[in-house]
């Protein structure tokens, strides 16, 4: 792999170029406005796939945003790596927090800030360049196979219907995604769990119009009052959510699992530090790290109703809403908790008022295999361009396409992902660090070798 | 004053078309955008009151919108009756839910809609036509001045200065306001006790940026989640405000006075077929026009957080609003309420985040009294145009002006207000009926002649 490590270094600042115009395509799946910016994006990246050296690319079409699909099969008998990764970004609303246009990428203290710069662009764009490495210099030991999507932030609705008419041509030996996070750029970590997602909207409806709060004031049930009301039951004093049954397929880590996972490298003051909170919270009796990988959770990722201007206007409000989110872990599954919160969100509702919740989108917890070839290839490959072990590392976000792909294909993933939890992806001024960058180009090189080597 | 009423009478509909040209002007006081309407609105009315038969009329500029004052003095020894109203408007949104423009008056089901239909600008005009109406018959028995402000909807920030300014000029034997409701148009009622407000907005911090739920969901204090607790622990299981010394210093009504105000006509299955819902709410041992009117209240009026756009995010914001209004009765104050609102609510605070409370405005609790020369004049006035005698009511609203009026010009309130509950102020759909508007041009000349003679 020497002559594509000495290619990338002679194209670094190519590679950085073409990922700032990527970014620059505001690619929000979120909000319908954008719906331009989301073939535009999936057009520079199928070009992107055949300057790179794919034989056969397609953009695809679906009910929504289109797919982008790429391969290169050099030899039937070799194994196949199917990368996954998304071109779609989070909306970069509070706009107001950035300190730089969310679409207009910089470099500062030697981090791409932009909307996108990791998640997903930065983390997908690095396997096209390393896929381009490999090509030009004739070293690329597998066949590949490219699924890039533009509906990970929104649920990846499309996914499953395409997945499942593509399903001969998405065969593969392993699923290789980037977009996750790794201890720190000194402790490289490969992810072997995530965490699973259930996102509802909930309404709450009281009277049939906004009332006057001086005239109706006192004597009718205020829809933001009950909304809140219920939110705080959601949870009791000890950080645990209420909800019946919630925790009854929560798998409990044994007493040694846990052991292993407190010897990460974690320091309570730093985290503290770094978000400027004096205080932290959660379910009693775990540690942070557990908290945000190995527990599940119940986080109001939204929440609106009545008067939001300035000054003030004295009105009960017909209706409020929330966005509420529920990250879970194995055994726990998307469709059985949605419907519990349901149940629960309903009869917690107080007398006179009427409640809706709409199921937004699940995602399966997953736990993936230390044993593997594939996940054998990805460690060696980090160890060598790190110089250490990767440690393997629950994490508590969730993609939700790891379970799907295992489920409908049978193919296992491979989460080498080289973002870091400071990146503020899904936040204003989401960043990414040039090492990490050219750190997971050169990296994703061996590890085809070594899945190569491994598989023989 | 039948020349008075035959003019009135004569002159309908342009006394119609004239209110529809100012409510066309969207004078809202909340937001710096329509500040040009304000001058707009206050300069139509300036005209119209010049039209009318002021003898001295002016623009009177604040440090925010303008002051209409206008005059006509007949005779030094004959009383003077100040007028007070205002132009300004509550904002419009939730705009989608009009049925018509808000700004565009039409005519349904014998109702103007529209906003300021009837808070204030239906109610202020019917002033300006009646006094039109007996100038122009030279039937005026009083002398008269005008007070039309433009924060009135903000908390008349302007005003206290504005009349320790002109203390002398507005010397008045009664302040006359039509800014309240009757029971019913056939069950005419004047207002003689108001609920005060404390409103604040509170804003309440937690991590130094937006996170990601799924990498910081379970270990850091979520600010909406901690904003939905506090604000739900504001009231316990009985409906009563948990803020400590909240109810020290409301007055209870004997036995005597509820049995009074429970003979009022009021029928609970109507109110909450009106509104749609199926229970009403409100602290424990009290009847529904008593929980409107003489207990305090605690509403949030509007409250947002984190991501409440289309589609999803998975955001737990760093920051969390709301905004909280408080209606008092005698003899809370606004300050102490204030006081003891923000003192509490930084003390249920969670850990791990910090609570900002700003007072947005205040105004204090009446009641004026019923043996007074200018509530008998408005009786006497009501009786003879509704033909059956007006019930004295307490009223839930607040009109901040009162208590100041009072306080710097030791002057007193009548409360003979011409609209209904149903009129929909503050909310989307406001109305006003044309019985209303009319009844109200009409009832106002005998209040002058009653004043005057029972003055005598």
């Amino acid at each position: 792999m020497q002559q594509t490590q000495n290619y990338i270094q002679a194209n670094k600042q190519r590679f950085l170029d073409e990922l700032f115009e990527l970014i620059r395509i505001p690619s929000v799946s979120a909000a319908a406005e954008y719906k331009d910016n989301m073939l535009r994006a999936a057009t520079f990246i199928e070009q992107q796939l055949q300057q790179a050296g794919a034989d056969r690319t397609e953009i695809c079409f679906t009910n929504h945003h289109p797919i982008v699909y790429a391969e290169k099969i050099i030899a039937p008998q070799l194994p196949t790596v199917l990368v996954y990764g998304h071109y779609d970004v989070q909306p970069a609303d509070p706009i107001e927090l950035w300190d730089s246009p969310p679409f207009e990428p910089i470099i500062k203290n030697g981090k791409i800030y932009a909307r996108g710069a990791c998640d997903d662009k930065g983390q997908m764009y690095m396997h096209i360049k390393a896929f381009e490495a490999m090509t030009a210099t004739k070293e690329l030991p597998c066949n590949v196979k490219f699924i890039i999507e533009g509906e990970e932030e929104i649920g990846s609705e499309s996914l499953p219907y395409f997945i499942q008419q593509n399903a001969e041509k998405l065969k593969a030996d392993v699923l290789l995604i980037s977009d996750t996070n790794m201890i720190a750029n000194d402790v490289p970590s490969i992810t072997v769990g995530l965490r699973g997602i259930t996102y509802v909207q909930v309404e709450v409806s009281g009277p049939n119009r906004d009332l006057h709060s001086g005239t109706y004031g006192g004597a009718v049930v205020n829809p933001i009052n009950a909304l809140c009301e219920m939110i705080a039951k959601l949870k009791d004093t000890d950080g645990r959510i209420t909800i019946p049954g919630f925790y009854d397929k929560v798998v409990e880590l044994s007493a040694t699992e846990r052991a292993s996972m407190a010897e990460a490298p974690f320091d309570v003051a730093t985290y503290k530090a770094d978000l400027g909170v004096e205080a932290l919270a959660g379910e009693k009796g775990y540690s942070v790290p557990e908290l945000t990988s190995i527990r599940p959770t119940l986080d109001v990722n939204g929440i609106w109703g009545g008067y939001t201007g300035e000054g003030s206007k004295t009105v009960i409000p017909a209706k409020a809403y929330a966005k509420i989110s529920m990250r879970l872990v194995p055994n726990q599954t998307s469709a059985e908790i949605a419907q519990q919160f349901t149940e629960h969100f309903k009869a917690i509702a107080p007398k006179g008022v009427q409640v809706k919740v709409d199921f937004h989108h699940g995602a399966e917890p997953i736990v993936t295999s230390v044993g593997s070839i594939a996940y054998k290839a990805a460690e060696m490959a980090m160890e060598k361009t790190f110089g250490k072990k990767p440690i393997p590392q629950r994490s508590g976000g969730s993609i939700p396409v790891v379970q799907l792909f295992n489920d409908m294909l049978g193919v296992n993933a491979v989460l080498m992902g080289f973002g870091l939890d400071s990146d503020a992806i899904h936040s204003p001024n989401e960043n990414f660090g040039l090492f990490n960058y050219y750190k997971g180009i050169e990296t994703i090189p061996y590890f085809y070798y070594y899945f190569a080597e491994l598989s023989k």
